[in-house]
């Protein structure tokens, strides 16, 4: 594209606001691959958006959280709300865009401009995660879907960061998954606004359940390093596969994002804040150091480091020394 | 502990360097748990670091890791040779250092001085779990042993920025895992220098073998994106169990040493010194962000932020702007 970003950021950004869901796309691939246009767009978008409800889906591989995403667009759609979905998968180096995946559940709404369903891969490290993620929501956000879902794909750290980017964070259980450590484990609970155990028909649903409550009441157990808990989620059952249950899990979606006294979800939104300007700050820490005045420092000082001449300390040090003396 | 941390460090860093090996695991906590005690010991034995040969081990659950590190032990200290393991579980957020399975590993040679084995769980984001590692990795290295070994659980993202911070990757898989796809999605054959097809004693493993290796081959089939295949790994077949391959194994590791022209792992110890400078830029951020002259300003623009008043491109920039203008 011989265009300017800022000039194609505009076009895409307005159409995307008009409802063009192409340009929508093409924004989202932009954020995907953090090119110029996702900046500026971002900065044009990012103020028209903060009206939508962003909740986190996650939980163990098996746990249904597919099946629940469907029927939840379903009980949205039900009442006339427009409704976004971002599947992300952190394990995952391959480019998402048009995933065989998003065309089989897009089918499922073809008609229908107000469900928009997009896969998202994992590119670098954890932290960019999160913040592509966040990106991406705010473009849907801007966009005017009331509720954008974040789902999230296994029970690595990456996940319980991206799900817990969310105003509400959802975790899934499966029944007689049994291993109830496994989940403290992973640190999915801890980002829990609710629990939902989800293949209620299964035999061992409510006594998951039950199990879960015991464990999350505020005399349950607590997780090994006696960490406090910030939290009391609610469970839930549901049986995604017949919707019972997901009209009761959409209520509680819509109690916990009235609930916070200080607006919805105002810690989240604060702390999804702070990761935002960081995963700038690192983007721009890393374009400082490749190009211009500071890009031949590094690379000498790289060598020194990897021949142990250098502590990647001092290094750092250095580095930071001479940044401050470089005209922004 | 009310002493300086500067002296503690030293204390530990020397004791360490002369074998003791219960300084050595207080160094690894403090590492693990980042602490001041951890920066000013390793910028004392960064410098005498620089001469063991890091060996990455990963692959999908029930390839037979353990096992397998378990057999490499045995065939290194029978030629003599010291060799510490670190155990890496990006998906455990919970302490290492005294883990039981460590226990029973460390059972098994418990006279022999020359064997070091510890956990090490996530902490943050994937950036600093490699970043963890590699300070680990570069205080055994110090201490002393010939190799480390950085076994690391699970086939996420994060396995592979770890595995990818030795010198020398090595890519298990199990015979009949079948899905050469999810292989290739996880990117983990990408970051291979040799590819062990274990539990050899199994019927298909000559066959996986096989397909590996028409696979990595020039004319195999490439990731979906096309991008160059930088390394063309080895593959190799064992049966971790009762000790068949390992002999070679070894000495395919020893071959992979020297085979570099710059030096041992050479391209590898400048990605991990640029990772190793990056995480403590990233650290000395967050602590200029978090206290100091820069922390009100952060967290008035964290707040503008969150509530969409401000983009976090904007925030970022002022940041630094900020930044440039406190003396160091």
């Amino acid at each position: 594209m011989a265009e300017d970003p800022g000039a194609r950021a505009s076009i895409l950004a307005d159409a995307a606001l008009e409802g063009d869901r192409l340009a929508l796309a093409r924004l989202l691939t932009a954020i995907e691959n953090r090119t110029p246009v996702a900046e500026a767009a971002l900065r044009r978008l990012y103020p028209v958006a903060g009206r939508a409800h962003l909740i986190g889906i996650t939980g163990p591989p098996g746990a249904g959280k597919s099946t629940l995403v469907a029927a939840l667009i379903g009980e949205i759609r039900a009442a006339g709300r427009p409704v976004a979905v971002v599947a992300v998968d952190p394990s995952s180096p391959i480019t998402g865009g048009a995933l065989l995946g998003d065309r089989v559940r897009m089918q499922a709404y073809a008609g229908d401009r107000d469900v928009f369903i997009r896969s998202m891969a994992a590119r670098g490290h954890a932290g960019g995660l999160a913040s592509t993620t966040t990106s991406a929501a705010a473009v849907l956000d801007a966009a005017g879907f009331d509720l954008v879902l974040i789902e999230t794909v296994g029970t690595g750290q990456s996940e319980v960061e991206v799900a817990a980017a969310a105003d509400t964070t959802v975790v899934l259980e499966a029944p007689e998954m049994g291993d109830e450590i496994q989940a403290i484990k992973a640190g999915l609970l801890e980002v829990a606004d609710l629990v939902v155990v989800n293949k209620g028909d299964k035999p061992g649903a409510q006594r998951t359940a039950a199990q879960l409550r015991a464990m999350l009441s505020p005399s349950g157990a607590r997780p090994r390093d006696d960490r406090p808990r910030p939290k009391r989620p609610e469970v839930l059952v549901t049986t995604a596969a017949t919707g019972d249950g997901v009209p009761a899990l959409l209520a509680a979606l819509d109690r916990h994002r009235v609930s916070d006294p200080d607006g919805p979800g105002s810690a989240a939104r604060r702390v999804r804040a702070a990761t935002q300007i960081r995963a700038v700050l690192a983007e721009r820490l890393v374009d400082q150091l490749g190009q211009g005045p500071l890009a031949e420092l590094n690379a000498s000082l790289m060598i020194e480091v990897a021949e142990h001449r250098l502590d990647p300390y001092a290094a750092a040090d250095r580095l930071l020394e001479a940044m401050r003396r470089v005209p922004g």
